[in-house]
């Protein structure tokens, strides 16, 4: 089976093309440099009904959450943002549906300063595009492929409820109602890390940065592969979410190394940094927790808080390679 | 029924809001300033099987067709392509359709020297969103609201033929089979007219200006309503494609008013700038025709080439008021 990645690369990456833009496939955005010392961020995320959200999900909910996982990639760039474009596919055109779609969309846009400036409309099955513009200024960018040997690893906010909360509605573990509901807030109201990733690029923090969409120990081995460098992650050292944390260590290590669906970013940095970055994470209220360090042998290394080496079942989602949400 | 028109008025524009764009929803692209006296031309399309291809459609006219939507935007506003991202959702990572897709995709790309810079794949009922990016001088761009009274109506290339072709596939006309592929070529694999638009824009030679992708009456009256004017125009005067042109006189003038999916321009020009556009389309090896006159007094005549009213059982193409293609 070919998966998302060897998708991308075989059929749409072109390596011997000459490239006008400054960072093309295979970061969270591209960057295209539309004035001296000045680049736009760009990046297009696609949901699918019954992949991305169930069927029947909340349309104020999926407002949100469209554009909140396209924020995530211009935090992950630490890039501004500016605006986007909204191209919808829809079984039919429900006032309800539309009037809830919007006001979730358009109450996180305006959280960000994020203009709608375009799009299209068409019958179809349930299909959410929606492209983002963000500004940096030109070598501020966040990219996967700026982390060095020595670099600490941090993570911001918390992981795994959101996967918690999948679990729940799939049975895979048992979650109380109220527990429940918490969780499923991460899964379906994802906040966007913007704040904190545009302290980090504008005063100069960070090197490397990626936004946990589809599992931490996936997205970080997109930093050490671009990076060309390996790591140590301290797997009971991740932070777990408030609801996640009253369940038992394994759940607990596998939920926050791979769960996917946090919109969290997995960011690297000299150690040199972390008292400049702990101060940032108070400034914009986002808790920042240091998670391991950037290796110069290649691989990833797991470990438990005692440094011994850890061994878990874990996976990437994968788009082409699982089965459904 | 809830249009595609007023389904974006009433639930995704926002007249009261402050706007950063330049020119947001409601042109053939939004324009971004970028920088001082430079923006950025962006435009979406979003193409469902079923809807605008049928299912089974060869992939690599299909990947032509997807970009040639895209880049027609860019001509309307007579910007220059720079890049476009692809979010793509397929049934299955099918190698041959990918391969056949790629290769439609990226021939047109390299012709405008467009380059694909990122997107998303994802699993689901096929469905191929671009957006794409251009630049354009401020000042330059061809909008849809700056028509005057007074201008000359043009426009590019031939009408009807993807109109015919539809007729033909659907049985509703009698299609010779080697007519019919040949005007099936017009409907799979339009040709943006992006270097007319480019010459419009750049030699200051028209006004207004959108592609015709669902009809040039339909079309039309975008621009006389963003421009708050009227039009007379001849029908009798519009380029029939070489197939159409054997037809009887009503079905060419229903098929060159409103067939649809032709993806030429209509512009609109002062009457001094006639032998420029000429030359131009000349230049640029793309036929200009003169098809009517902005009127000050709102509303759109439709006459037969002795002057006299016309007429006719029009109807533009609507994504949620309309059947399947």
């Amino acid at each position: 089976m070919l998966s998302e990645f060897d998708l991308i690369k075989q059929y749409f990456v072109r390596p011997a093309h000459a490239s006008k833009a400054q960072l093309g496939i295979g970061d969270d955005c591209a960057l295209l440099g539309v004035a001296p010392g000045r680049s736009l961020a760009i990046s297009s995320d696609m949901l699918v009904e019954g992949r991305h959200f169930f069927a029947g999900e909340d349309p104020r909910r999926l407002g949100h959450k469209s554009l909140a996982v396209n924020l995530s990639d211009l935090a992950a760039m630490g890039a501004r943002p500016a605006g986007f474009t909204l191209a919808l596919a829809l079984p039919a055109a429900d006032r309800d549906w539309l009037a809830g779609f919007s006001t979730g969309l358009f109450a996180l846009a305006d959280a960000h300063d994020c203009e709608l400036i375009g799009g299209d409309t068409t019958k179809g099955p349930l299909n959410i595009c929606i492209t983002v513009f963000g500004e940096v200024v030109s070598g501020q960018a966040l990219r996967r492929d700026a982390a060095q040997p020595g670099d600490d690893i941090w993570i911001s906010g918390t992981l795994g409820d959101a996967r918690l909360a999948l679990a729940g509605i799939r049975g895979e573990v048992v979650v109380a109602g109220d527990a429940q509901r918490q969780a499923e807030q991460r899964l379906h109201l994802p906040t966007p890390r913007v704040a904190l990733g545009l302290l980090l690029a504008e005063r100069g923090l960070a090197r490397a940065a990626i936004d946990i969409s589809d599992g931490l120990v996936g997205d970080l081995e997109h930093i050490l592969e671009r990076s060309r460098v390996g790591a140590t992650l301290d797997v009971d050292a991740l932070p777990a979410g408030p609801v996640l944390a009253g369940y038992d260590p394994e759940l607990r290590r596998a939920f926050t190394a791979a769960g996917g669906d946090d919109y969290e970013l997995c960011f690297t940095a000299a150690p040199a940094q972390r008292a400049a970055i702990l101060a940032a994470g108070d400034a914009c209220g986002t808790p920042v927790t240091r998670v391991g360090r950037i290796d110069a042998a290649p691989g990833l290394q797991l470990t438990d808080g005692q440094g011994s080496p850890l061994e878990l079942r874990l996976a990437g989602f994968d788009h082409f390679g699982n089965g459904t949400p």
